[in-house]
């Protein structure tokens, strides 16, 4: 190897891996049907090490198609991470492309072989012929083991640059990347690291967090560390994420936990959520926390609140009862509504939203309630309440009774889960306004 | 423009096109919280019309790896659809990106112009300056219409090529598409359409639905035309694909509902679809054709299972109630568990399966009861009864009776997906063996 050779190798290694692109490689990610979504952990991983992920690809089985885009992904990035295609069958084209593209054969790995081999043993099978492609690795390349498949990964350090290629399924990818990115991938990294945190905020829309937000992060992007924001609207909720590339962790997450605080004050008890927890786990831990116990009476939501609450370990301890009653008659069999309420007021009513929380406390024997009863389409709207109406009633903590009614953008799938998610959030805002 | 591009145009547009490579364009798409879906109906489309999908991109708002990516694409490819980075801001750079690779300079279009100033004023705004931009088209380019943003669609014919932009926000671009799948890119795809059919098979792992498919379908490659097949596995289901590719329609569809009687000879009841309806539907289709109505005890599913029978339109017709009880005591209140069970059988046990269906029935007025308790974990797993158990009972119509223990893979989301997917299909051959 030449001097300017080595020279380049020394620059790139003092500047560390700043820049990847990643390469879903497989068939069946190029249907209508299957979204690659490995690619969202990978880029987590790297993006923890300060590494931005400039383009990622999708190739099926096409050989000239993968041979163009790696090569390509190799002039203009500093790591290029292939996912997928380390299989035996002849489709599985992701070490023969990188051999080739590299100049670095392809040779038999007999300790790899073997260790395939004793899997299949394991299991009491021989290994099948075609799995010996499995063990074939191009030159210079280090294997990396796979706890849970018969292909290990592949590393090829170029100095300057490298290849990672990782097996498709997400169990074996993800224990292998966490120890690479740990062992390998962090010393070959630059000294900045990504320092995230995302804030949940419900009860208000997208416009009005961005106009409220706004004047904050203007100053934020002039600080030294800057903060960078994205906002991502999901229904009933918004997803603001800050983050800071720094080299200084502590003088990055100080400037995070102050950034937390001053959008705190500007969208106060909306934000409910700072560490990544969903609103379900939110409102499971502030009932566990008062030792409070819930029960829930779903009408529109069809059982769609009580399956979120229940999504959560240990939710056994708080979650009483649920009564989903979608017809008048079982919301006054099972809930105990009077029936004079739907005549004088309709089933989509606050009174019958209260009576059905009252219900399904008492029935549940809780001390939170909650009813929900709606209109989720797309028949049954009136022109005084259309589709997407919802009243939503949570009665306690004690004698505290919330009742709100809300119109939501029609569309039955929208409607419930907007309604599930308002309803959550109702009971968020009445155990933490009971303390007050 | 010389002979021999005169001739490649006339070869190719007798061709049609057949390959295309989808470009995705905005830095949201390459953070670790959002994926590309929006390719997934651009692919559908591009397939229906017999076009292949060869390679997917997804790109920042970096102008030299979008020109990179861009016109590589462009070179490998008949069709590129580039979508998002159509909007007013810096970060949108679609349009300079084409405009600069393919030589064609922007220049304002008055229409398009008038047209965006129009939509601000309707609501009573003047048009930002920088929307001008979004009235820019490259030289000879055809804008198409969006009826719902800003940002019309822009389609480029160069004869042999085609380069077309969409927006980004799914609404705008599913109409977008729609329309111009039909009128402009039909006539210039080649005579070949693809056609394709979804079976969904519930009861049976992937291998053995694969072992007994593969002697079926590997005559079916021979075929004329050929039958491809393509098998994906979800959570209690596995999706069998079958894709014919031909000019002859009608051949194409007999082909296709000839192979669907031979799977079916082969798998019999566990298809449960044939025609792309989820178990909900086809569970919920059959409750309405035979006058049945359902109510559901749910422990361990924690109202997954209601929930997923009212996503369905109209399943307020059917649906009479479900009783979400976690507690032994909610059992007992609720859906009049006889308390003994406990003692004796355990919780989660088969007697306490069928009582909670027959009380669900009982409490809800309905011809058939659902009642399932199991283990979702992570904790509350024993020797005897791991996580991952789960008891099943189906008690009507009439005298029927299923009752079924089943042992899921651990994970607290699978359990519940597993369970509640089984406790569908166990309704489903309730009612279809009730009629024999």
């Amino acid at each position: 190897m030449g001097g300017a050779g080595v020279g380049r190798v020394t620059a790139a290694a003092a500047r560390g891996f700043a820049t990847a692109e990643i390469i879903a490689v497989g068939s069946e990610l190029l249907t209508p049907f299957k979204v690659d979504t490995n690619s969202l952990l990978v880029t987590s991983r790297l993006n923890e090490l300060g590494i931005q992920v400039l383009a990622k690809a999708v190739v099926g089985d096409d050989r000239s198609s993968l041979m163009a885009i790696f090569r390509q992904a190799l002039a203009r990035v500093d790591l290029v991470v292939m996912i997928g295609g380390l299989g035996p069958t002849a489709d599985d084209v992701t070490r023969d492309i990188v051999a080739e593209a590299l100049g670095r054969p392809l040779a038999i790995d007999m300790e790899i072989l073997q260790r395939i081999e004793r899997r299949f043993a394991a299991r009491g099978y021989r290994m099948p012929e075609i799995n010996r492609k499995q063990a074939m690795v191009p030159r210079g390349a280090t294997p990396i083991p796979n706890a849970h498949g018969t292909a290990p990964g592949l590393w090829i350090d170029k100095g300057d640059r490298g290849v990672l290629m990782l097996p498709g399924p997400p169990r074996e990818l993800e224990l292998m990347l966490a120890a690479f990115a740990r062992d390998v991938l962090a010393p070959r990294a630059g000294a900045e690291r990504l320092h995230r945190r995302v804030l949940r905020i419900a009860g208000r829309p997208e416009s009005h967090v961005d106009e409220l937000v706004q004047p904050i992060y203007a100053r934020w992007r002039d600080a030294d560390p800057p903060v960078e924001t994205t906002i991502l609207a999901a229904p009933g909720q918004i997803e603001l994420h800050l983050t800071v590339r720094s080299a200084d962790s502590a003088a990055a997450e100080a400037r995070l936990a102050r950034s937390i605080e001053e959008v705190s004050e500007a969208l106060g008890p909306d934000i409910f959520s700072t560490d990544g927890r969903a609103l379900e786990e939110v409102v499971g831990d502030l009932l566990r926390e008062r030792g409070l116990r819930i029960a829930v009476g779903e009408s529109c939501t069809g059982g769609l609140i009580t399956s979120r609450l229940t999504d959560v370990a240990g939710s056994s301890a708080y979650v009483q009862a649920a009564i989903v009653a979608y017809s008048n008659q079982a919301k006054v069999d099972l809930l105990e509504v009077p029936e004079a309420l739907f005549a004088e007021h309709g089933a989509v009513s606050e009174p019958v939203a209260r009576a059905m929380a009252e219900g399904a406390r008492a029935r549940g024997r809780a001390e939170i309630g909650v009813g929900v009863t709606g209109i989720a389409g797309p028949s049954g709207g009136t022109p005084e309440k259309p589709v997407g109406t919802v009243a939503i009633a949570v009665v306690g903590p004690g004698p505290a009774v919330r009742v709100r009614t809300f119109t939501f953008p029609p569309g039955r799938a929208m409607v419930k889960s907007q309604a599930a998610q308002a309803a959550l959030d109702q009971v968020r805002r009445a155990i933490l306004e009971h303390r007050e």
